[in-house]
């Protein structure tokens, strides 16, 4: 058994959006990776697609998740459930950063962008 | 992709300890389940283990987890990392309720007592 700070855990960013893995397969796990992610007003994650399913719990701050062409709109206390290979895009549409709590049923977790192309991570999946 | 406002989410109960199932084998999930835990100061689980990886995710509280006879204390920002079939036993040692959330690599999650006797849960799982 592990047990991790969170605060000493190695943090990466996409333009306005920060993430910290909180356990993955370098913690030897097989198949379950956990993220947290503050995304800044106005950030947006590219349109994308994982190998596994996600869940994604929304601890603070509103947001949008786009699918299929339809924008659904969420807030704090909503659990989002992605189903493997849909591709979806985050926006952070509030005020204050949208943190959000991942966890998928890979490790390591694949992103794939729009064209299939698969997205390497800066940070441990 | 399904999006669950968590308040609506049915509640169970163990003496001590409230559950919400944030998403499960009933959202559509078949490798991941994710629950969301609040155990009052004094309460603990009993000591259990699981048919499969589980991270915990300290929200807020202070508590400890008991492994092969040592006593491991942690307190918000804390990550545990539990293989499966570690006996594990989660204890609430502050003065405010100990929140955590729990992803699991399974669902429906196998949850068994000291002596291999599966723990019928009363909530979804």
């Amino acid at each position: 058994m592990q047990i991790l700070r969170n605060a000493d855990l190695p943090a990466a960013a996409l333009p306005g959006i920060d993430y910290v893995t909180l356990a993955c397969s370098e913690n030897g796990l097989a198949s379950l990776s956990v993220w947290r992610q503050r995304m800044e007003p106005g950030a947006a994650t590219p349109p994308h697609s994982h190998d596994c399913e996600e869940v994604v719990i929304v601890e603070s701050g509103t947001g949008e998740v786009h699918v299929d062409g339809r924008v659904h709109a969420f807030g704090p206390g909503t659990t989002l459930v992605i189903p493997p290979n849909v591709v979806h895009q985050i926006f952070s549409t509030g005020d204050e950063p949208l943190v959000t709590t991942a966890a998928f049923s890979a490790t390591p977790v694949g992103v794939f962008l729009l064209d299939g192309a698969p997205l390497p991570l800066p940070w441990r999946s």
